[in-house]
């Protein structure tokens, strides 16, 4: 009876819910770029404001770089429902190549489209509008019932986009702060439109960013080209060496700690029914390219991957520059997952770059991050609440998946604070999350906070 | 006797003649970038102006990019002498990385230094401050004479440095204006420091500039790692795959018509006592990268090469964004020599790009353009003649030598005018043309002044 209370005022409540977000989603909070530093701080008064009108005890805490939204509000006395966390981040990706997008980033709107109503805008889904159907969720529990269902602790990262740098300090100095009994994460997707999930299965992440120099300086391809060495030809090079003709990745020992999935998860998936060729076909591509003999879905979820996400060196401006270029720059990283050791595999990297440099060429690193794969133990009862509640909610019922992308948080969570997390969110696959034209389906925004209202529900009858 | 008074001349107005230069340094005459067409357009005037202050009827000619500066100048009437073309380019290459450069590249100035003065900025060596060379001759040798030493046509290009794309039809539609008995261009350099040269073996170009198109956009590579291609690995393989382990391009078809050298040119080059060790050192190098078993200078002067001049794709920025993404671009250029044609080997190049593009992939080209090597034939007398005259102002004795750049203007001279050209330059290594911080050392620009008025009157008396 009260939660459909609840769900009737969130109802009631979405075009006002709508602006809230829209009024969001108009702050660049682009946290890798330093030239966007003031805007991630204004995201973060937004959020502490909003969690304010909400009764939460809410303050931006400082860090070297972005700062942590952090608030606390009590739920009924002695009712004996879990202390909760809920985690999002309010940063977002930068928005280049913006001739691409259809309208200023960030400037979103409601569009009318033939499939339903979209809210459009860099951070719609990744994460603003994911992290909104959480605080929509309390703050119409709190309409109706006056107090929260249970105690909450509320944290709202900034730097999620940029390799988190503050976060584990954050997290280990306010480790009694942030305890909690189990955490929420509101960050993944469903796993098609109609099936909602708890995604129990996250990739780790390690990312290289590095120049190669050879030659001093620029120099002129006429007059060096066929005896110096060019540092393009020995960055293709390494890119071209990492991976076999199978599609398995070539670094010694990098395969170390990846597990075969079991024969159950295996029939599992294969029971999903994935469509990879419309998955593919959607983003323009016909064929899979990952390794040999693997489902498209151990691709995307348990298996580790290698990409190149951005390569840079010599003339790239209008017309043609016949130089020999000095320098050329990778940004590479790698999808980790079982016990793959970050350092370990960063080491064997290193080692295959020396071994492709010609004498006398040097390398220069930038990043040292690096996080482990996760799992998550859903033996605990929460998850089996959790996967019901979504379950009432939507057309049909939940399914623990994996999932391709890195949340560290979700380690962290586990690592430092002993805690579990639950990742439930309502992104889809044709959000265009770190693309141009970003968006988050109405839909999503809706029964999003109307699950979260059950989940909550469920979680704190205890 | 008039000689030496031209020569005194030179001398004494060598202050004059730098300021000159300075000023014409100071137009930023970028012809490859359209931002700075109005510039072009300036220095062209500047260099009509100071034609016409020789007694030229020169004039900016216009064509569908950048003009030509034509100008006419008759010698002695009845002196026999013969009518020579003089050609040089008034544009300059890009200034990019601006911060890898000392002093704005187009404020110029003389430096100090212990190696001798140095004439600093963008252009300095290629070609404006070799181009005054001749002017600079012309003038005093009408300060002394009162005319010129012979029948001379001016013709200046501003499209040098961007392929050129009016040349050829401005050369067909004015060919009967511009045809002489021999050409003279000045966009060379010296063999090294103390040996001056005729370059009479030239390596063509063939540039393609293209973009590969994998994903119809961007995508999460948490998300599409593993099974979507990533276009920077297709490109990477495309381009690890052009040289094979022994450095030899692996393009089907690509050393038709590269011809071995002569025993004798062999032992004449071996005889000029290159030290590539020092070539290279001088710019942070070691080994040689050219083919196995060839001699570092016929790596640069007759071999075949291929060099990637640029290469761009994904997130460049500072930071990490792990995205995979929808292109992957490069400029790619080959040098020609013998009788390699342009367009066999682009189709060689793009077939085997497009073997290697995974199903769905798409590439686009930007770039049409390619000119064959050239090989003067020294056997005219004028050759002898030339060389002895900078034998006389230079320590030691001028050689016949090739040129690993490619200076197409020497074939149209022949196919379209029917004339050979002797290519005289007094530019050095170390000049750093198409690089920050070019220079053209004070002794080559007035040597090289000195060294035309030589050339000129050897050639004039006949």
């Amino acid at each position: 009876m009260s939660l459909d209370a609840v769900l009737a005022r969130l109802d009631s409540d979405l075009p006002a819910a709508t602006e809230r977000l829209l009024d969001l989603l108009r702050i660049p909070s682009i946290s890798t770029d330093p030239a966007y530093k003031a805007e991630c701080d204004r995201a973060a008064d937004w959020l502490v404001k909003d969690l304010q009108s909400l009764g939460v005890e809410a303050e931006k805490r400082p860090t070297p770089g972005h700062p942590m939204v952090v608030g606390h509000v009590d739920g009924p006395k002695g009712s004996g429902a879990p202390h909760l966390l809920f985690y999002g981040h309010y940063d977002v990706q930068p928005v280049d190549p913006l001739d691409l997008w259809d309208r200023d980033p960030f400037d979103p709107a409601v569009e009318e489209t033939d499939k339903g109503q979209l809210i459009r805008g860099r951070g719609a889904a990744d994460d603003k509008g994911q992290l909104m159907t959480f605080l929509e969720a309390c703050r119409a529990w709190k309409a109706v019932h006056g107090e929260m269902p249970c105690r909450i602790t509320f944290f709202l990262e900034g730097e999620e986009e940029s390799g988190s740098p503050s976060l584990v300090p954050f997290m280990k100095e306010n480790a009694e702060e942030l305890t909690s009994d189990i955490a929420l994460i509101c960050d993944t997707g469903l796993f098609e439109s109609s099936v909602p999930a708890i995604t129990t299965m996250l990739r780790g992440l390690l990312g290289e960013d590095f120049t190669i120099t050879g030659p001093s300086r620029d120099l002129h391809s006429g007059m060096y080209g066929g005896i110096a060495m060019n540092p393009i030809r020995v960055l293709a090079k390494i890119i071209a060496g990492l991976h076999d003709e199978t599609g398995r990745i070539t670094l010694p020992g990098f395969y170390d700690g990846v597990p075969e999935l079991s024969e159950e998860i295996l029939s599992q998936w294969q029971g999903l029914g994935f469509d990879h060729e419309a998955f593919l076909g959607d983003v323009g591509l016909k064929a899979p390219a990952g390794e040999d003999g693997r489902l498209p879905l151990e691709m995307i979820w348990s298996r580790p991957t290698c990409d190149v996400n951005g390569i840079w060196g010599g003339y790239t401006g209008d017309g043609f520059k016949t130089v020999l270029p000095s320098k050329a720059s990778a940004k590479i990283s790698f999808r980790l997952v079982g016990t793959q050791e970050p350092a370990a595999i960063r080491e064997s990297f290193r080692a295959y770059v020396q071994d492709n440099l010609p004498e006398g060429f040097t390398v220069e690193y930038r990043t040292e991050k690096g996080s482990p794969a996760s799992q998550m133990s859903i033996e605990d009862p929460a998850f089996e609440k959790a996967r019901q509640a979504l379950s009432d909610e939507w057309p049909r019922a939940a399914a623990y998946i994996g999932c391709g992308g890195s949340i560290p948080i979700a380690g962290y969570f586990k690592t430092i604070l002993g805690m579990d997390s639950m990742l439930i969110g309502f992104g889809k696959d044709d959000d265009q999350i770190h693309s141009p034209n970003e968006k988050y389906d109405m839909e999503s925004f809706h029964k999003g906070m109307r699950s979260w209202a059950r989940v909550l529900d469920a979680l704190a009858r205890g």
